[in-house]
């Protein structure tokens, strides 16, 4: 698909899910993975409420909301959930009263630093009511009787989550998690489904997949608890490595944050790929690179909790701590529908870089190899014209060759690819001759051609060669 | 005890100990072994001369003073040991001898560059006699005759010292060792055994010991080859840290020197306590820390050596290398006793450490644990008046409740207490945000009684929880 | 031998051996052989034109020239082989044939930017002929016939080498290997043979020799593989580490590189010795260090390849990359003969190193030993005159009874010498203190002499004592 195309249909798919009130449970968590269902093939799963799971938690009751409002002393509509989803407090309790405006207040939720945002506010587990607006609004509220009507059920029913699974060549598998609980709100958190379901198409296109990739769509935390409880095994056998996505819209670099061990897969290819070096190679995705805090952030504080401990991390661009964050202002205007587009070139190719570390075996290790007999090798010691001219009639340029002897050199079971392609920064200072993994494919496609060379192999695969 | 109350206590036990003329053997050390055996339940041990210790050493003959005294070509005593055991080198065979000046100079011992002061001189192992004097009484000796008097004697007897068990819940031992062997002089060493004496009597207090407590006191080298040679295979086996005590007063920081291994469980503690950013934090205890260097120092030479490499360091405070050392200007204006008492409560805080460290288990680890159960997390995910609001129903504040989470993630069997309580200092720089292993001691207890995290346990006792 | 006659030595072996022809097989190689035969006792082999060697390589035909020059068309001859070995490109087959200066040029090597260089061209595995001259002759050709004529065969012949072993008291092996395939060139590669076999004369007047030693004299690239097909397992089970010896001349410092491994015990002497601490010390050899890099060098590229990767240095001195690097200009005066007596200094000491480091045990390790009793401590505690006083009646001074307490500390098995030597090094920032190994040697022979220390051990043979 080219850009321009995929940021169409992008687009059309935010413009459907934005609107839908979701929560972490009812039919607006329902819908929407309804209409994911008809871009990926989505497997779906649902959970009971009182259903317990992992540790001491259960599934809360469903939640339903058909209707509210407030009125003032004139009978006008102060706020109305028709007119923004956000305007009631999510899991509000129903309600039908009539309060003064002192009485009022303490179901009040606005910032006053923001005046012109409507604030979300959730309370999953603890029964309340309440009505979230701009505080321009508040400011203006007058004295007299108010009337607070909220049309809404907790009840029995269910938790709803859905997964989509790509095969690839192992079973080792890649964990892609996104949550879908959040009302009308575009950076967090519609940019983490959308991009999910983008990405899954462009992965399903690849020849090959050497990792099986999950898709998980769920609601954050519960749904992640729930996930856990129903896959947690599996996933403790076969996860590889994997990402959270969230927040990510915005103009702006990415912003990764690593998995709690800090050395997972994707953990060390981020590393490769965020580095200052690569600033001006636009092929490289950059950004900056967070630490593991488990103090605040999105589903990976479950994946790599202390039972757990996956090499999971999570892949950000606008991230948490922005002004707008939970409020109406994380709208469309705030992300840009070309950056989720950006967002999905650079996960895929930090998916590519998965793909392509590893351990690559030098077939011929004993010596060199006698790298001309495969049109690899200059035929003479001297070149009338610089380098160029030594490499006149082979198959590489110089830059290639180098990349070949570095990579046949150190093919002995016991270096990465990454580990090898950064051989280089440790031996020139001089950025221009650094590489990165993604530009070591064309050598190493020649290479197995030639029968020189195997892999990318598991570390648990290989042994030194040289022992 | 109230702290005024101590230091009076430590000024009284310093008076009577003070004056008495110590050496590695002999009536003064059992003297000083009695009083010290008044305030805590001293078991006492002796080796006779002639017994073969460890390596080649062996004990040496006892040796006995009852008076000494120079008189010169008057008939005045230029120096008189019953005015300052310090006037004659310990060790001093019997003479009964008249000199010329010139001949008597081979047996003076001064320091010109400190007039003042008389030195302190041993020969335990090749026989001398010798008197110490101030440098300024020296450039007035005249020429004459001179009457050098020591009646003392060296034969054979035994090699005292002592040690107090103070037991705790397991039979993992912490070692204090310090040494009792110097006459009339203050830091080092009197401190030494001072802070021993009282920091054993504050252990005592304690409700809970992890560790049994092993406190000795030996004449210095040889006491400590004799106590190895008696209890090192023990200590082998039970120890689990340890510190030398010496030169304990003076008002300045602490100084400790590490282990030879650098990385035993008192080198920990004392490096996450001896932080720069803990200077304002005067529950901390602080100071600097010395490499362990073998060319000098107290019984931590032995300790360490290379047959042994026990986990024990040496605290300090004043260290050895200040002017005053081993002479009589080593008295107790130049310590002052509000810093032994000042060394006490320090010293505490690092076993307090030692206790406190160690590996945690969360009870509930697969996913974050559904805290607002427990009245620990906030029931809203709103706070109108900044973070207090959503914390004010709870159990805990906002700091504690960052403690919490960063415990239970991390305390999946891998990471000791002091380990994770840095985590801070990797993930903030602000400083206000670092946090000691001793202010974790409150959420510990609390999740400990709500039943979701056990411990401390050693190394040896965990595993990873997610493996 | 005095400094003076090993230089003459040395002028006297390469003036004989300069003006040979040598080549990758050949002749040349031969009788270049045959003359270090009459310095060392070289074992020689030859491997037959055809026969397969390692991975794909196969031993090529043997070349062999006998005339060859290019006439002007003025019939005088432009260059002559007679005149300098490098006019011909090595390997070229026969030619006997006229050709204007257009068809000519094809078939001319020059340097633009070094009008006075022949340069040295080479094309081994691709049939070829050609002349190479300095450029300022080529620029003064003008149009007309040439007549160019070379007569020399490529034919069944063999590849030739040698090597000589040296015995020591165990069969672990030291490596030193060099090249020897160039034409008249001084420093690449004349300097290479010549000091390998003076190295060797030198190392055969040690009283004790800790390794075996073997010198290896090969054609660069095929010969380290024709070597290592025959040697190579043999290596893999005795080699201890060793040296590709190269560019060894030149008024400039040693420039080392590094092992793939990094960690090679010579390159632990190497980076020991090589620090700027050292300076000023001129009994310690000192230059810079390379990294490994598998781009470019000699044959170290085959001994460190993915399936041996062997615990081989390459030293050298005026490293490749000069600019009269494999030109005419590579010649004695470039070198000068008293930079190789130079080399073999420091590459003897490095060797020295080698024998030196490993792992000592103290015999007394508990506790510390009562070094009076060997006269290696002081018998009082007090110093009239400084430390001087105190070290007046025993065998050592301060500096060698701090060198002494810091090896029985740490000859616990768990510390190689340099390890122990660097101590020093993390305890005092002034630079008097520091300690080379080679600095050791004295108080080592004194404590193995008086029954106190044994060793060097082998990493394998020893276990911490402590434990």
């Amino acid at each position: 698909m080219v850009a321009q195309e995929e940021i169409k249909e992008i687009e059309k798919l935010f413009d459907r899910l934005f609107p839908i009130c979701r929560s972490i449970t009812g039919p607006g968590l329902r819908e929407s993975l309804d209409i994911l269902g008809e871009y990926i093939p989505l497997e779906r799963f649902s959970v009971k409420t009182g259903t317990n799971l992992l540790n001491n938690w259960v599934v809360p009751e469903e939640w339903r909301i058909y209707e509210a409002w407030l009125k003032g002393p004139d009978g006008e509509k102060i706020v109305d959930f028709s007119d923004h989803n956000l305007h009631v407090v999510n899991y509000s309790i129903p309600v039908d009263k009539k309060l003064s405006l002192t009485e009022l207040k303490d179901y009040l939720y606005t910032i006053p630093d923001l005046p012109e945002a409507i604030p979300y506010v959730t309370s999953y587990y603890k029964r309340r009511w309440g009505f979230c607006m701009r505080h321009k609004t508040y400011e203006k509220l007058k004295e007299g009787e108010y009337h607070a009507y909220i049309n809404s059920e907790l009840l029995d029913g269910q938790l709803d989550y859905g997964h989509a699974i790509l095969p690839g060549q192992t079973d080792r598998e890649i964990l892609i998690s996104t949550y879908l609980c959040h009302p009308s709100m575009a950076n967090n958190e519609l940019s983490g489904p959308l991009v999910a379901t983008f990405l899954y198409n462009r992965l399903k296109k690849w020849q090959n997949r050497r990792f099986t990739y999950r898709f998980i769509f769920i609601p954050e935390t519960i749904g992640a608890i729930a996930y856990l409880h129903r896959f947690g095994t599996n996933l403790k056998e076969k996860l590889y490595s994997g990402l959270v996505l969230t927040c990510l819209g915005g103009e702006t670099r990415l912003n990764y944050k690593l998995t709690k061990r800090g050395d997972a897969p994707v953990d060390k290819v981020v590393k490769h790929f965020f580095k200052d070096k690569y600033l001006e190679n636009l092929n490289i995705p950059n950004g900056h690179i967070r630490d593991f805090i488990p103090l605040y952030g999105s589903d990976e504080r479950h994946y790599c909790s202390a039972g757990f401990n996956f090499p999971v991390g999570q892949m950000a661009r606008l991230v948490y701590g922005y002004p707008e964050y939970h409020t109406s202002l994380d709208n469309k205007e705030l992300i840009t529908i070309k950056s989720l587009n950006q967002s999905i070139n650079d996960i895929e190719k930090v998916l590519k870089g998965l793909e392509l570390n590893g351990y690559y075996i030098n077939q011929y290790p004993y010596g060199e190899i006698k790298l001309d007999q495969y049109n690899l090798y200059p035929n003479i010691n001297f070149s009338k014209n610089g380098n160029k001219d030594k490499f006149n009639d082979i198959d590489i340029n110089g830059r290639q060759f180098s990349q070949i002897l570095t990579l046949l050199s150190y093919a002995d079971g016991t270096n990465s690819l990454i580990k090898i392609a950064e051989k280089n920064e440790e031996w020139f200072k001089d950025k221009r001759f650094n590489w990165n993994i993604l530009e070591f494919e064309y050598v190493i496609n020649i290479l197995k051609e030639k029968g020189l060379l195997k892999g990318p192999y598991f570390k648990e695969e290989v042994e030194p060669i040289w022992k």
